[in-house]
């Protein structure tokens, strides 16, 4: 079980969905970064259930309780443990199930992995997990922003068969991805969207999406070759995320059908530096940031709880019929941007800190 | 600089293209398991430049030095060091690009975080360094074959737009896929990769591909929530592969636009455990292995470094133009399929000693 | 800052001493391990301030909370997560050292790490830090018991001049050792110690000690060589305890005193495995445990925080007077005997799932 | 098996006494940094064995090879792998122990861990193994030389019964410490610890010592509290040492025996800065370096090693007398004097680095 993320920025979590809550700490943000409930409540927000008509009836407050590292409303340097109370658990719900694995959920590895049950099926293998990420990455989007101005904005690029086009990568804000509760920052599909998340409900079904993200103001220089490479941390990141199937940087996957003469970036001087033309490399090139905004994308499986009946086995074997009773959304990803978001900070802010560690001797 | 990768079964590597050559280190291969040169060099060969007509003229043989850890053809228990030694480096085909950073390449972003230039421009961002990948790999498949039976295969399973089609995942084996030199593992698709490869080829260009790969025999159990999840342990390793720019797990990016219960792997009864009808999850669920095979793709970029003309500035912001004369691959991924299943191998073989550690107690 | 400690059986440490409490997460400890608060408790009563007249005033309960990874009394597999609530935080008491280093303590050193004070001076440098160690270190004790039947006792070895003599530390258990209030194990030899301690509190002063551990029924073959060795982790993990300033194991610095035929320790048949007539090696050769009793010491300085005026500086270098008001015991060594057994008991336990780890093959 | 030591500067070592060589990679050396062999030479030239009358007869040049990371005498900011071939092994020297654990030796422990006995008995447990920290300190002290300026010196303190008197910890050199062959530091002492030496190897048998260490112009603020405190990280490193038994920060044991009046190191102004009266912290207070000398001392057993004869079992458990027949040092600690060096180099840089990260805000 590996519950801790980072070298320097390092986050570790605890909770499970039906305990006393879920909980996070994060090591190594430096010291005197102003932070205080109203740097980490906005994401956490985001991120609740319950918030819209798109999303599960599962109800927590999730207010933040900062239990340590944080004095007159400046980190100490020490951990910062943050804290979310369950409140809204129903384990009744999850009676039906408990001799049943729900198909494409973590009831049977759990089982197969600790020997073992929990109460709710697969231990931490729930979205509230995420609160814990959300927290810390609110920290580390502080800090970046502080040291460095770093902007992190993902939105919601798709749903289904429905994409948002035109999207201003440049200068979206958090505050345009949140005009449409779908936050796919393109009020044009966003209906679209929004139609087909409503009509996997009425199905008792779910649907994917895929969500976009871009960090701007980034140094040039984040990234530790040759394992540690900044889109291979930020694939890790990612697909750590429950639901997460897939990543690309930049050009991803339309990159393997172009040319090397179509897809290089040549260089242009911008201002007193170098910068590119156009950004297929995604802000990343051998690993390391090249200053240009850091682009990717996360595709998310359609929720694997249900309520449509589907035909299934028992722990034992044996054939039966289940429709799942525990509260969950159709669609994931709207409330996966925060998550997204937050593990893009966490990635980054890591990175910074190990580049500040050997440069002293460069400058 | 973060060399190492795992956290049991742990690889270290060092050495530039133009250094004395070429090592990795590997911790933690439990003792007594039974390898010699025979064990590594086949997938070394695979790797090889010069090897058919498809790859670089840079010619290395590449024979593997055991420096440590094996005595009497067995492994000791300690760290187990392999040397490549490097001969045929050619520093004067870096002359002409001393003052200038090539496009997409590693060249700016080295520069940007050491603050030094080494004589290769991008220092460890050279596709030598994929050797002790390869290397390390075959030690982990070794392990992993006598434990559990285990068995990688990968693939290029398309080039530009030429798709592979019909690869038998339960069966393929890597004569089936060496039977072409693009490693396609379908005969019929073979010679329009090819043609497509020689056609970039002699544009002075370089061309794109994606590699797919089966890992069978996998024990269900592997996999460290939250952060330590297989595919997030798997997108990591291959996103640091050298010109990767996506990673899907089973249905990938796809399963963006299906509904849950297209998506979701049924549970049937497979002599004395359950498997799952379909393997949309690409053999794991909720991070863990489930016991069907893990599935998976990754994307690679056209190798940046082509032969035509290209328009950029140097590292002062002139405008010049540029036409590389290093060797290079033409495409890189018939050359990546070994080590796309070495990166695999490292992390199926790190997971299984982290869930060895703790079992004692449940069986 | 590290708050984390172990590599597999991994704990997590938060809270200053003035913050809303202390927290720690044990990660890896192996499912279904039987754990209770009973479990937990009595460690941390034998560490609690207020306990008896040898201790601080400063009177907290120290009740442990479990938020997590224990469901029906078995662990999870999961992260354990215990919180200690901070009741009796006097934040007056440091106001008048708000300007004043206090000599031998962490006040200047956190400063100039973090170029920030926290309330209490030195931030996590408090013995209520210890809470944590304690709470983590009795689940990894129950590991241990229920995996191998290991036991571990410490007792307070000397105390200023006056030192415990004849502890018989093949059967010592810790019931014996608190027959006394200063744990020194020797009912003889305790009053002196008790009274030595009395002198220094009269003195408004502070006294030093030595505590002494033997772990038994470790089993032979814990260790990772060449830097993990059982004893470079035991004296990491001691030294990590506030004003521990010296480790030795087996015959430690007497050892530098004698010749290798006095030293060595004969190896004799002992029923079906191999053992040794003496025990110099303290349990340990060449960084692995050999199956006899781990023996080792730790010596403490005495408490810093004393209520004898001391002439020092201010911040500023001006001179100053100082008399600590801050609640201190005037020995810390009898409240630190759990500290040190729980200490023992992490790095066996971490070691002993490394060992886990690899040993399918073998065996 | 854990050959990797460090967080940020980061040292992996390889290699038996009886494999084709010693290495060592360190990561994490920052660029820019002027390193050639004439840095790393000389402290595996007062480590090499056969260097004076006092050691063993083992003749290896112990030239350092360069395998990477260094280009026109820089470090490049990549891994810096260095190589020492083994020439002088006689492998005939053990054949008379193969079933013959020697006492105090790792044989035993070795087969217990492994399962599996490598030609030299016990594999990494070989002095020779310290030629990789040798060769890492170098270049770690380097760093913290150019950096920093720092100066680390080591002496032998004690050797049996005589000890080394009066030296001056503030100004004391290697050229200093280097006027004997035991390395004392004190000429006045110096003959009667050789003479005891020399004692020990005529009765065939061996003696233990004691080594000291001074770390001068460490800069204030480094350690890594609560758990990888400076003195822990120093007492792991010694305590990782062949032979090493005990270590002692500043008073080490002696403050156990002492009032806090008596022992608190009272501040003054030195400056711009604080300092301390009296050194008892040995440089270190809660954990991180105050700015003042570091002391600490290092208590190496007898070597096990003997030419005498002693009374053992073979691995059967059947009496045997056992003369040993391969070569050894009567005294370690002259040869372990460097040894100690690179250790606290390694400790110190790393603890500078991961200062250096958290940084910038601050400052």
């Amino acid at each position: 079980m590996s519950g801790t993320f980072g070298t320097l920025f390092k986050v570790t979590s605890f909770g499970e969905s039906h305990s006393k809550g879920i909980g996070v700490i994060t090591y190594g943000c430096p010291p005197g970064i102003s932070i205080s409930k109203a740097d980490i409540q906005p994401q956490l927000n985001r991120r609740r259930p319950g918030q819209n008509r798109l999303t599960t009836a599962r109800n927590e407050p999730d207010q933040v309780n900062i239990l340590s590292g944080i004095e007159n409303g400046l980190t100490l340097g020490t951990p910062v443990a943050l804290f979310f109370t369950n409140r809204d658990a129903k384990p009744d719900d999850y009676k039906n199930i408990e001799h049943i694995p729900r198909p494409s959920h973590a009831d049977y590895t759990y089982y197969k992995k600790y020997g073992i049950r929990s109460v709710s099926g697969g231990g931490r293998a729930s979205a509230r997990e995420t609160i814990a990420r959300v927290g810390a990455g609110a920290i580390a989007e502080k800090y970046l922003s502080e040291a460095y101005g770093v902007e992190i904005v993902a939105w919601v690029s798709s749903v289904g068969n429905i994409n948002a086009c035109n999207l201003p990568v440049n200068s979206i804000s958090r505050s345009h991805v949140d005009k449409t509760i779908v936050r796919s920052g393109d009020p044009k599909s966003a209906d679209n969207m929004i139609n087909e998340i409503e009509k996997a409900r009425k199905a008792k079904d779910s649907i994917g999406g895929i969500i976009s993200c871009v960090c701007r103001n980034v140094p040039a220089g984040l990234g530790e070759p040759v394992f540690d490479k900044a889109e291979a941390l930020l694939a890790h990141a990612m697909l750590s995320i429950p639901a997460a199937k897939g990543f690309e940087i930049g050009s991803g996957f339309a990159s393997a059908r172009m040319r090397g003469s179509e897809h290089n970036d040549r260089f242009v001087k911008k201002g007193d530096h170098l910068g590119t033309l156009t950004n297929n490399s995604g802000g990343i090139q051998g690993g390391i940031s090249n200053g240009e905004p850091i682009l990717f994308s996360v595709g998310f499986k359609p929720t694997p709880t249900i309520g449509r009946i589907q035909e299934t086995v028992d722990f034992n074997g044996n054939n039966v019929s289940l429709a799942a009773k525990g509260r969950h959304d159709p669609c994931i990803v709207p409330r996966a941007v925060p998550i997204v978001e937050a593990m893009a900070a966490l990635v980054i802010a890591d990175l910074a800190l190990r580049q500040e560690a050997g440069r002293s001797i460069i400058q």
